[in-house]
């Protein structure tokens, strides 16, 4: 797919361009906020919680405080953190609001939750000191698991554990059940598992005496000044959140942490010296969001040639000890509920969600919220039909997808998908893996008595880029979706951009300057991009929901198109000929058609800041440009993946022998990245899919508390992907869709399904482990 | 003057408002070039050298570049820095464009010129390793005095060393000479001083690989960004200067100096390790850049009742060794003869003015760039003229200035005078001085006996806010005034201002945020002004010729007045009414003469950013403009001084007994800090009148080198000044015009004047020191 660099004149978006970040992330010098080195800067730990779930009798910091180079013990108790509590809201009536402490005062809800911060010198020192706070604990009984019947609740507010509930019902259900020639009921649980990135979480804050700078790997730099604004009792100006390099996010940093908060409290504390604190990955497994951990029951009536009639489902979302904030304890349900019937066409629906504390980590959004559980609840229930009905996975499939010539199809849950590519998406895939080939194959290897292979498919869709219309839900800090962009021209010609995008590795740097470079009409080596610094773009909601290309790339679209046209403007009038005639490409001004261009953009640029005597009268100086783009909707983007494994009949092995993922990005504006997010995603879901585990024993103690025992793919565990575009372009002004979350949402369905389709098993608990399958070979 | 704060609905332009950058600043937390601490920072110390004009025949840093913990030694001769060279241009037919090497090369042009630097790990031992770069120079015949005739030429180009020449010829000069029926004819001579601010220059750079950052007390900052990336071949995105707290600059940090770039440059070889500089008081004086090394020959004609006929003028300016960049041999002749007859009419005007190299110091831009000087000249004319004519120097002030019915009054250098407002300037100057009071005590006193007393009076035009018109002329890396200013309301309502502007103690910050609070109808207290950065603000031309609060505050004031234009716009929709019925103020919405608000900024600014939801069709997220001011004309600002001394006869000490001086500001914004600017400018004034003078041997060493020889007034010297404003307001949006270099104008022409009308004698040289004084007794 890759392709090389062509001449500057050559539009970028589309190309295989050199990454923008690549210079620097290559050579060693990018910067994390662990590389920041500040004078003065002092370090903290975190003395967290050994209990699942326990009253805090007694707190005694007396010994830590006087220890060598300490200086500062803090607990939930003090005044300023006492103050400081994050409160998650949510419109829905059912919600129930509940407080999440920044350091846990008179009770802990999980193991790992903050109970005291260290401030030394050193982060040794800082440990050590951490061993000399005494606290007693008095144990309580702790619950684990979301749908059993808790003992003693997590939050008095919430006797049954319940903070959220909320029921989708469309059309007729009982009567649809009713009258269906088939009806398929489950039961599926999914794994615990988390976004895990490779650079844990980690702050430094800075207060000056009036203004706090917080340097953090978050996702969401203007919600959290934001938040923090408002938290701390702060002017948003006083506050700057500068997100630098950042290693993996994936949902784990678009949340306002305890921790995050407490930096901030304690720099205001240490006037001028700033603290920092670089997580462990001890402390990120423990205490970093989880996601994922639902329980599914599922029913669903089909005809009898496969048409899907009715699905009644229940879903039980365990969402740890606290609301996260700000996204609440329903991020998970809602998105579960609201996407479960996924690409296929459904008029009868009910479905009830639920988000149940428990003590646990909160649970908080991670690539594909939701959705990698809720696809594999409703590809097993297809799966489960079509063997019943005598089809292929295949043939039922094609049965419900919903057609482009249904667009805009309105879900039973209200979203209105604007895609409808999914049929064509499935039949590239099953093309690509060579279906009737491997048929003859399976077959061949069943007589012959060889290890069995099977092949699983997984349909799904992806809301991308949220619009006004599908943020407007939830009574969160926000109600919208836009980004904004701002476009400046140099006076040397070249162009700075300053986006409310943020990165975590996805390369927005490069794909903001691809859609600035064509937007203005500049090669894309003339553009420099940058983002995460509050204090330099105007605004941006952040990285989360597959959103940025969408929301970020139509705003620096926008803005880059005003700058156009003032650049036109100022060319016609300099040039003395009529705008419309020109164009501007390369850098270069040209009357349609010519070759010999009439002058470049740095001699436009030069009169517009340099020799303002030379402009045009009504022509204001410089060339720069700041927009929005806010969307009402955001752009469905369609998947399908399939898979073909082998399963290892002596020691229950799974292996992956051929993978293909079909996604339709839209317009792809830069193949590599495009292939780099699915591929990236991909292997996050393999990894939720047959590895990684969070296990809680029935105190509350998570026994995958390091990498030892959470399990996570490595590059030999990651197959050979096949990734093919469809590249239909959506109803935005780049026609781009969200690419970097689809990929999670097949892994589990497809190797559930190959499973089945290989040993005609039914699997109900992820993750498919060796131990797993060999049961399912006995 | 001085007011308390009012409530928040009061306009904030007019009253005296708690500084912005006073809590910062007064308490320590200020944050200048050199507290700068950054991991890894090496320091730098330039060799300078010690002959005013010698051949370098050899230059051994062996044995420095072996001292312990040295990173480098850097001489002119390697190839990066005899790559780049300092060449300051100019349209001026006349002008010879000359070199100025970063680190000397071949040859030395002035005591203190860099020869060489060394990086080292601390300061003291870059110092130790400059000692141990052994230099061999040729000594050369050295010129100090740019009227002798030079022995050795400073640059081959220049034989007789003449860099620039122009004479400005208005009128039939030699005829109105020729009929008049006096002739005044004097040779007047100014001492050599410079702005000597309370911080010395400083700079730290830092070269990331790809990047370069430069924090420096430099006065502009974008176009020191524009240099630096053209001098480095670097893309202007790729340069970042920050100016952050500056101690004062008063032109001396308007310069690019040759250490500026020496810095950049081995920032760019020492990459990632930033190099810091701080100058010492003795580099400062020897290496910055002077001023004021003038000679005027003078001769005007006046008739029988004191009318000014002609002005026939020659003018030689010692530029020193090099045009200083980017401002060129030129700043100080041509502003003296731009400006020469000031605010008189006059017709028949012939002034040649030079700029002469010597083996000096450079001479730059210092606040009132050459018309202290050439105001000492005009005003010394009138004095000796009315008193040969037996009028009084009052009325043959009164007889020739320039009235607000001639305005736009075109002078004879073709400036624009738009002020007229001298006559009311001068006559509330004598009228708060007590004339006639003051002309019975002088009486009183001679008859007494006692020591004699002297009025000296001074009128002068200020060239503020230099529009495109006035800047249009010297070919200077640019031909324009304009700044900008980007407007952020925040999601909470409160406001963000990215300014262009820069701040050496004036109070930019105050004055930005008082036009911004009006404009947008916020409270002061509600906006933040941030400034000095170039990866903030998108473009200002810095701080020169007083044009700030005229140009960078026209920009807030357009900006800020956009943003509440969007503000009335959304308001209107929301609140379902007309949106010229309705104001903003206090950060209030109110329907015109309402008590009661229909709601607040902050509530439609979360609109704006947060539930664009709600935000009514065609109405674009944010609340946010950028926008610049470019006048054609810059605003005259009028001014006059008066003042009464008394002269000791016994040691011909000078003792000033009252200062009046009334300028006209136009439009006040904020009185305190326009007192603070004339104040500090008399203030300078008078050091430069009395005490500071820069005087070298014949050899070119500078024989007043430290602060024990280079005398300074501190607040014993000044005196009470008593300071009153006529605000008229100028043709421009805010009505402001420039304030903060008047006040140097004045105090060489006052003392002379007064010393004259005290004892009778007239003065040709500055500064008048107490033995000048006491001659004069004799």
């Amino acid at each position: 797919m890759s392709t090389t660099v062509t001449p500057n004149d050559q539009p970028a978006i589309g190309r295989v361009v050199r990454r923008k970040e690549d210079t620097r992330l290559l050579t060693g010098r990018g910067h994390y906020v662990s590389d920041l080195q500040l004078p003065r800067m002092r370090h903290v730990a975190f003395l967290r919680s050994p209990y699942g779930h326990a009253k805090i009798s007694r707190i005694d910091a007396t010994a830590a405080r006087s220890a060598p180079r300490v200086h500062g013990v803090f607990t939930g108790d003090l005044p300023d953190f006492a103050a400081v509590t994050l409160r998650a809201l949510s419109a829905l009536p059912s919600y129930v609001e509940t407080e999440q402490p920044i350091l846990a005062r008179d009770k802990v809800r999980f193991s790992g939750e903050p109970v005291a911060a260290v401030i030394a010198e050193d982060r040794y020192l800082a440990e050590d000191a951490l061993e000399l706070i005494d606290v007693d604990y008095e144990p309580l009984p702790a619950t684990v698991t979301a749908w059993l019947t808790p003992e003693e609740p997590v939050h008095a507010e919430a006797p049954d554990n319940v903070l959220l509930q909320r029921t989708f019902d469309t059309g007729e259900v009982p009567e649809a059940l009713a009258g269906a020639h088939l009806v398929v009921e489950r039961e599926l649980v999914t794994n615990r598992h988390a976004g895990n990135p490779m650079e844990c979480r980690a702050g430094v804050a800075l207060w000056d005496g009036e203004r706090l700078t917080f340097w953090s790997g978050t996702q969401v730099p203007h919600i959290a000044r934001n938040m923090l604004a408002e938290l701390l009792g702060l002017p948003e100006g006083n506050v700057r959140v500068i997100a630098p390099d950042v290693g993996g996010g994936f949902g784990t940093k678009a949340v306002l942490y305890p921790e995050d908060v407490a930096l901030c409290v304690m720099a205001r504390q240490m006037r001028g010296f700033p603290v920092k604190w670089v997580e462990d990955r001890a402390e990120h497994l423990l205490a970093a969001t989880h996601a994922r951990d639902h329980r599914y029951l599922v029913k669903a009536g089909f005809s009898a040639d496969g048409e899907l009639l009715a699905l009644d489902a229940d879903v039980t979302c365990n969402v740890g000890a606290y609301s996260v904030y700000p996204w609440t304890a329903g991020i998970e349900p809602l998105m579960a509920g609201g996407l479960l019937s996924g690409p296929y066409r459904l008029q009868h629906y009910r479905c009830t969600v639920r988000g149940v504390a428990t003590n646990t980590a909160p649970s908080g959004p991670y690539r594909g919220v939701a959705r990698p559980a809720s696809v594999f609840a409703m590809e097993s229930l297809l799966d489960d039909a079509a063997q019943r009905l005598g089809m292929s996975a295949l043939d039922i499939r094609r049965r419900n997808l919903i057609t482009p010539a249904e667009i805009p199809y309105r879900m039973p849950s209200r979203l209105v998908d604007d895609s409808g590519w999914y049929g064509e998406c499935l039949e590239k895939a099953v093309a690509t893996i060579g279906y009737d080939e491997f048929r003859a194959e399976q077959t061949r290897r069943r007589e012959a008595g060889e290890n069995p292979i099977g092949l699983g498919l997984a349909c799904y869709n992806e809301l991308t880029g949220l619009g006004r219309a599908a943020a407007a839900g939830p009574r969160m800090p926000f109600r919208t979706g836009h980004d904004a962009c701002t476009v400046r021209v140099n006076p040397d010609g070249r162009v700075t951009v300053l986006s409310g995008v943020t990165s975590q590795g996805q390369g927005l740097e490069t794909t903001v300057a691809q859609i600035v470079a064509d937007a203005v009409g500049v090669p894309y080596e003339d553009v420099e991009v940058r983002i995460g610094d509050t204090n330099e773009s105007l605004w941006g909601f952040g990285a989360f929901s597959s959103r940025q290309a969408v929301i970020g790339g139509g705003a620096a679209h926008r803005a880059g198109t005003r700058v156009r046209e003032k650049i036109l403007r100022l060319a016609a009038e300099l040039y003395e000929t009529d705008a419309d005639d020109l164009s501007v490409t390369g850098g270069e001004i040209r009357v349609a058609g010519e070759q010999k261009p009439l002058g470049t953009l740095a001699e436009l640029a030069r009169v517009a800041y340099l020799e303002s005597n030379r402009l045009p009268q009504g022509i204001e100086p410089g060339l720069e440009a700041t927009r929005f783009y806010d969307p009402i909707r955001g752009a469905f983007a369609a998947g399908a993946q399939a898979a073909v494994i082998e399963v290892d009949r002596t020691t229950g092995e799974l292996r992956i022998l051929k993978w293909v993922c079909v996604e339709d990005a839209g317009t792809v504006i830069n193949p590599q990245v495009v292939e780099g997010q699915i591929a990236g995603s991909i292997a996050q879901g393999l990894g939720g899919a047959l590895y990684e585990h969070l296990i809680y024993d029935e105190a509350g103690n998570l026994s995958t508390g390091t990498l030892m025992d959470y399990l996570m793919p490595t590059s030999a565990e990651v197959p050979d992907l096949v990734i093919e575009h469809l590249s239909k372009p959506a109803d935005n002004p780049l026609g781009v869709r969200g690419v970097g979350e689809g990929g999670t949402l097949g892994p589990n369905a497809v190797l559930a399904g190959a499973l089945t389709d290989a040993l005609g098993v039914r699997v109900t608990h992820l993750p498919l482990t060796p131990a797993v399958v060999w049961e399912a070979l006995r």
